[in-house]
């Protein structure tokens, strides 16, 4: 039983105060090990990803019980699946804590340095944000990446995860807690206010001062809550109304696994395509046979006036075909859906994909070598693929070892995120005494 | 006379509605200005240039308005220097076009570039961030330096400018369009919503979606206004508590030049120092030697128990000493005063320092290597200066030619911003067909 459930509710000003302090504790334990070397934070790392083996069983246990009661409470297939934390997926998260700690650290680096005229060395070294907030939905997961990403980037990290996985999430920190006292690291390092239960992630939001940057990561509604709500500064993530545009020079037999994989392999997450753009000259031809592939994989297809005709005519076996709606254009289904859409130009694609994305990823397939360079110009997104799946679009993929988020945003970070994008940087001169003059 | 004088009120909404509407332009500009070449955005710089030398008398006559109207209605001495803005200060401003031209375009730069294992080859590329608003007081130089900035940097301006200098940016303003519209750029590319009075700052913090960031540069009430009431994410900038550590290592005959001009080169800037803290081996023989040199330079001081009790039987000529409350440790004086603190050991200074400062600038005064290390991981600036002045400071002086502002925050941009804070980056993934398995 969590303490939500078991204790009476607590005043909303309380809760603001006692996430504050929480925040404030997590700074100073983040000041301490911001002193750590890479060699020390490693050592911690490859601690708790043994730990989470060793104790996989107590983590799974708990995750036993937060699944009987999602699934008592009718949670769908889709977030059963991503709220699994079983021994196997524990093993992998503790895994993914190794590769971690074989990365480079990236606090020290230095981003840029100069001698100024008069002789003062400047450089401009990556240091760590601070406390960093993180509101996520029922993936246990995201509390062994978010920790793990945080303790190498010299980060604290103070947590909200959904209700669903409070059983699961308390499992995990224990352990991680276990582990940061063994090694004299300060627990207030990764903590959690899913105490406060709703009341928490509302302090969160209000703790401009306390928390240095929030990142929400989950459903579009909560995304937007805390981007519309938040004092704190947020970096948005995740909403992906991802488009594969087929060019009217594309290699349509390359063309059809690409697709079929950025569609289907996995529904239900932001970097999944949603929408198939298609060049005219191609069109008949091209529409029949990726068509019969989706329908083949029980994917519905939601085309406009023209792509309608040609599927229709084309007697696909077991096609599900729909009219378009407008909304359909700014629709993620994040289901086996697609919407379908025939362009008269390249142009068009780019002008479409600008108004209708959510500027997370798309894909261009062509073997035109101007075609590639207007798109991957034009189209303004934080990933634009050339001949691949959007389905890359993943800290993991890009070699981050685990992503704190995928920011849909132009501040700050934009893309998958990872070590790097948990740092700040600092202006150091190193000087003779140097004067204005 | 402006448009907000000879005009009745607008109503807010509406307001609201042409500003967008202006963003939008701008946004539409911008995005035929991102595949503009470096050359034809350094031709257009050039241009812009000599555009402003040549008629630097319509601006020079337009500010001598501005500066009448002002000193009639009370402004100080400081702002009207700051409001001032005559032929030669419209020389150097040309100058510092001239500069930007000369510098390396950020767009295109490949910030991290890889294979991923599958062969799709990664590149995370430099793009611009779209349209820049920019609220600022009666510094009509901002007009110039941020219109060269966002073009070379391939965005879109949208300015506010302070109220006192209407008359001077739009004389600038009308130059830069005819520039523009000669060499067959779009002038919504610069524009202003001055014509909308504080209506139009207000409608700028609303526009969520259609201006990307916004950046306040002025005093701490604009700036805080800004911070808290925008929807459109804010790069906070400007204020400075800015300290100078002198350490027990100090050499104390090179630290009496760098705290003088760091205190009075230019006061009522955010860079100037605004306190000193002496550690307590040096105090003794420190501070009847500083303290003289700044009474020297009619610099008030406000000290601690300890530096007052120094410095008072010391016996210096012309000293101005108060006892420091409290609240001298948080206040930024912008004037020819300074607090000053005797603390026991570094320890002390840094905790001191990164409880007080607003995170811009800070120096230490030291010849120990441990010393100097300790300061600069620990305290928590977005610069800290070794052995030199903290009024380095600055986008010029840091060789970006001009600067957007100096930003306080740890989000997106830290220190100075130029050419490159003006940017986000796109992944480009290069793929021949690749799926994610």
């Amino acid at each position: 039983m969590t303490n939500s459930e078991s204790q009476p509710p607590i005043a909303e000003s309380e809760v603001f105060g006692q996430v504050c302090a929480m925040a404030d504790d997590a700074a100073a334990a983040q000041r301490r090990l911001a002193q750590a070397n890479t060699a020390d934070k490693n050592s911690l790392l490859l601690a708790i990803a043994d730990a989470l083996d060793a104790r996989a069983d107590e983590i799974a246990g708990a995750n036993a019980l937060d699944m009987q009661a999602a699934f008592e409470e009718g949670m769908d297939a889709g977030k059963l699946d991503r709220l699994k934390f079983d021994v196997a997926r524990v093993a992998d998260a503790a895994n993914g804590v190794r590769h971690v700690a074989s990365l480079t650290d990236p606090v020290g680096e230095i981003v840029r340095g100069y001698n100024l005229e008069n002789g003062v060395r400047l450089q401009q070294v990556r240091v760590p944000i601070g406390v960093i907030g993180m509101i996520y939905e029922a993936r246990p997961n995201v509390t062994v990446d978010v920790a793990s990403l945080a303790i190498k980037s010299g980060n604290a990290a103070l947590l909200r995860g959904g209700h669903a996985a409070e059983r699961t999430n308390a499992a995990t920190l224990h352990i991680i807690h276990d582990v940061l006292e063994d090694m004299r690291f300060d627990p207030a390092l990764v903590d959690t206010v899913d105490a406060f239960g709703r009341a928490g992630a509302n302090a969160m939001m209000e703790a401009r001062g306390h928390i240095d940057v929030l990142v929400p990561r989950g459903g579009a509604g909560l995304i937007q809550s805390v981007v519309r709500n938040s004092k704190v500064p947020v970096i948005e993530t995740g909403a992906g109304n991802v488009h594969i545009y087929v060019d009217r020079s594309a290699d349509l037999v390359k063309a059809i696994p690409v697709i079929l994989n950025a569609k289907t392999q996995r529904v239900g997450v932001c970097n999944a395509a949603e929408k198939l753009v298609v060049h005219r000259d191609v069109a008949e031809s091209f529409l029949p046979m990726i068509a019969q592939a989706l329908a083949n994989e029980n994917v519905v297809l939601h085309a406009d006036e023209t792509s309608y005709r040609i599927i229709d005519e084309a007697k696909i076996r077991k096609i599900q075909l729909l009219e378009a709606t407008d909304a359909d254009w700014d629709t993620e289904y994040l289901a086996l859906e697609m919407g379908v859409r025939v362009v008269d130009s390249l142009d068009e694609a780019i002008d479409h994909i600008n108004r209708h994305s959510t500027g997370h990823t798309e894909s261009i397939l062509s073997e035109d070598y101007a075609a590639i360079e207007e798109f991957t110009k034009r189209v303004d997104s934080a990933v634009v693929m050339v001949n691949a799946s959007t389905r890359f679009t993943d800290g993991g993929v890009f070699g981050f070892g685990a992503e704190l988020g995928i920011s849909t945003q132009k501040m700050h970070a934009r893309g998958p995120m990872g070590l790097a994008e948990m740092t700040t940087t600092k202006w150091i001169g190193y000087g003779t005494g140097q004067v204005r003059k």
